[in-house]
C-alpha cells in the first residue's frame, strides 16, 4: 500500500508472469475449497487480483496462503457470514460482518454505503467484527463508476508508536479516498498512516540495507536504521517520522481511522483489538451531483490532475505523479503482460494447488 | 495550526495578558466598524478568540488588522454576504459564501451540515467563493455538543510542492476532525497537510536558526535549512517531508482537501485560485447515534484517549498527548490568566483602536 517511492522492481527476481484470469480462477477455487460460496469467492478473488494488478503485491495473491487460507482453515475467518445491519439512519449504518472474509463483507458494506448515497446524497457504514480486507483502494474505487467520491478505512492491531511515546498504541490504520476524473485515470489515494508499511523492512533486511531514521523504532522505541530490529519490534513511526517533522499529524490521522472504524463500530481501537475479535472498517460514498454536475466535476478533476502531472520535476526525478497514477500504469501493463510473481509466491501457489487438489496457474 | 512540537513559549517575549472578553469586544467593534452586522461580528470574533485561547496565535487576534480588517477595507471581503444554497440533497449542499468573512460563512455552512445530519444522519457542505476562515478546528468542534463527529477543511493558494516536483502546486490545505469524549477533553485534530506552516519559518528566521531538511525547498525546490530562503520561496514540503519519508501521502492528503473544497464547490483547486476569487471550504457532520449509542461512544473515546495518554514516553519526552490535549490545556490556562500578547500585537491593537475610534483592551 506504499507506492510513493519506487521499490526495487519485481522484475529483478521474477521468474514468470501469469495472466490475471488464471490467478483469479485459482483464488476462487481455493476460497470455494474452504466453504466460501461461489459468488463470495469471486468477490474476494477480484479484490486480491486488483491488488496484484495495481502493483501492491503485499496485499494480493502472495498473501493468499499464509493469511486468508490459513485463517479460513483455523476458523478465524467465517466462510459463510451472515452480514447484518444492526442500526441505521437514512445515510448511515452499523454493520456486523460476522467474521467473514474482509473482502466479501467490505464489498457488501461499501454497496450499502453506495445505495444509501443514491437515496440520501451520502452513505456511511461502520463495520464491526470484520477481518482484514486487502487494499482499501478497492472499496473507495467502487464509488467511481457511480459518479461518487469513495472512502474506505480499516484499523489494525497496534504497531505504530504515538509521537513522544515508546510503545505501539495505534495501528498502521489505512485509509483511501477515490474521486472520478474525465479520462479514466482517477484519483485514488490509498495509504497507511504510518511512514511506511511492514513490507519495506522485509525488503531492506533481505538486502542488508539500513532504513532511514524516522521509519521505525527498535524494541525501546529508539529510532533505528536496522531493518531487522525494526521489523521485529513492530514500532512503526506515524507519517512525518519524527516530532520535529510533525509526526503528530500521522499519529492523529491514525487515531481518526480508529475512531471511525473502531469506536463508531464498537469493535474497539487498535490497542484494544484482541486476536479473533477482528477489526473495524469504515466506508463512505458521496454523490458528486449532491453538489454539482458530475461531468463538470470530472473535467475539473482531470484539469487539476494534468496540471499536477505537468509540474517541473526536481533534480534527480523524472516526473510528478498524482495518487493512483502508478497503480493505473501497473494495471495497464499487467493486464497486457500478466502478473509477475516472485519464486516464493510460485511455490506457495503450487503448494496450495497440490494440497487442495485444484488446478495450478503456474 | 501546528502544535505537535512545543514552540518557544510566547511567555518569553510577552508583555501583557488580556482577558478573552476584552479582546472579543474589541474584535466585535472592529468588524462592526467595517459594516459587519453585529451578530456576524460576534461569530467572527468568537472564532478568532477561540484560536487565541487554544494557543494557535497565528490564526487569532494577531491576524485581525493585517488580514481581516485590511481585506474588509479594500473590498476583498464582503461585510454583508448573502449566503445562498445553490444546490442540495437530503445530506449535501453547495453553498455560495458571497465573499463574506470566512468565519461567518464557515459558521453558517457548518450549521447547515449539522441541520442536515439531524434529519439524514450525516450532512456535508461544500462552499464556493469563500474567504479564509481561521482555524478549521472551530467548525469541526461545533459538532461535539450535538453528539456528532465534525469535519472541516479549507484550501489555500499553492504553496506546497508535490513529491518529486520543483514548483508549488497545492495549498497547505488544512483539515480538522473532531469527535466527542465523555470528559470534555475531546479529540480535535486540526492540521495543515504540509509538514509545518509558515509561522515556523518566521520564528526560525527571527532567531537565525536553521530549519530541518524536509520542511521546505528554496526557490529551485531544493531542500533547504535556511529559514529565510524557505519563507521567501514558499515551497513548503507535504507532510512526510521527503520522498523516502512518504511525502506523497501528505501531498495526496492536500489534494483530497482540494477535491472536497475546490472541485466539489467549483471554486477550483489551489493552483487555480486567483486573488479575489477566494477559496473553498468543506464541512461535515456525522451523527454518532446513526451508528451506536452516543454515551457508549463517548465512554470508549475517553478510554482510548486515556490509554494513549498513558503511553510510556520515549527518552527526552515527558508525556504523550492526544490531538486536542494541548489546545485544551492552553484554553484552561488562558481563560484563567488571560491571553498573552506579543509586543507587536499590542501595537497593532492600539493602532486599530486609534484609527477606528474604538476602545482599546490594552
Amino acid at each position: 500500500m506504499e507506492h510513493g517511492v519506487q521499490m526495487p522492481s519485481v522484475e529483478s527476481e521474477m521468474i514468470i508472469r501469469v495472466p490475471r484470469d488464471a490467478l483469479h480462477s485459482f483464488a476462487v477455487n481455493a476460497f470455494c475449497y474452504y466453504g466460501v460460496p461461489d459468488d463470495d469467492a469471486r468477490i474476494a478473488a477480484d479484490v486480491l487480483l486488483e491488488s496484484d494488478l495495481r502493483g501492491i503485491e503485499s496485499h494480493g495473491v502472495p498473501r493468499l496462503e499464509q493469511f486468508y487460507l490459513a485463517r479460513l482453515r483455523d476458523g478465524r475467518i467465517n466462510p459463510t457470514p451472515q452480514i447484518k445491519v444492526l442500526h441505521e439512519s437514512p445515510s448511515t449504518a452499523l454493520v456486523d460482518a460476522d467474521g467473514g472474509l474482509g473482502m466479501v463483507t467490505g464489498f457488501r458494506s461499501m454497496k450499502i454505503a453506495i445505495e444509501k448515497a443514491k437515496v440520501s446524497g451520502t452513505g456511511f457504514v461502520s463495520v464491526t467484527n470484520a477481518r482484514h480486507f486487502g487494499i482499501a483502494g478497492y472499496y473507495s474505487s467502487m464509488a467511481l463508476e457511480e459518479d461518487m467520491i469513495g472512502i474506505a478505512m480499516c484499523n489494525t492491531s497496534a504497531i505504530m508508536v504515538p509521537t513522544f511515546g515508546r510503545d505501539a498504541k495505534v495501528g498502521t490504520n489505512a485509509f483511501s479516498v477515490a474521486a472520478p476524473s474525465a479520462d479514466g485515470r482517477h484519483f485514488i489515494l490509498d495509504m497507511a498512516t504510518s511512514t511506511v508499511s511492514a513490507g519495506k523492512f522485509e525488503v531492506a533486511a533481505r538486502k542488508g540495507q539500513p532504513v532511514p531514521i524516522g521509519w521505525a523504532g527498535d524494541a525501546d522505541g529508539v529510532p533505528t536504521t536496522d531493518p531487522s530490529a525494526a521489523r521485529d519490534a513492530r514500532h512503526y513511526s506515524p507519517l512525518g517520522g519524527a516530532p520535529e517533522m510533525s509526526s503528530h499529524k500521522g499519529y492523529g490521522l491514525g487515531v481518526v481511522v480508529d475512531i471511525l472504524c473502531g469506536i463508531l463500530s464498537g469493535v474497539g481501537p487498535s490497542a484494544a483489538l484482541v486476536s479473533g475479535s477482528g477489526v473495524g472498517h469504515f466506508f463512505g460514498a458521496i454523490r458528486v451531483d449532491g453538489f454539482r454536475d458530475p461531468a463538470e466535476f470530472r473535467a475539473m478533476m482531470t484539469e487539476m490532475m494534468n496540471d499536477l502531472r505537468s509540474t517541473r520535476p526536481a533534480d534527480g526525478y523524472e516526473r510528478v505523479y498524482v495518487a493512483g497514477d502508478r497503480e493505473h500504469q501497473a494495471k495497464e501493463e499487467r493486464l497486457r503482460l500478466g502478473i509477475p510473481l516472485y519464486p516464493d509466491v510460485v511455490e506457495s501457489i503450487r503448494r496450495v494447488s497440490l494440497e487442495l487438489g485444484i488446478e495450478s496457474p503456474v
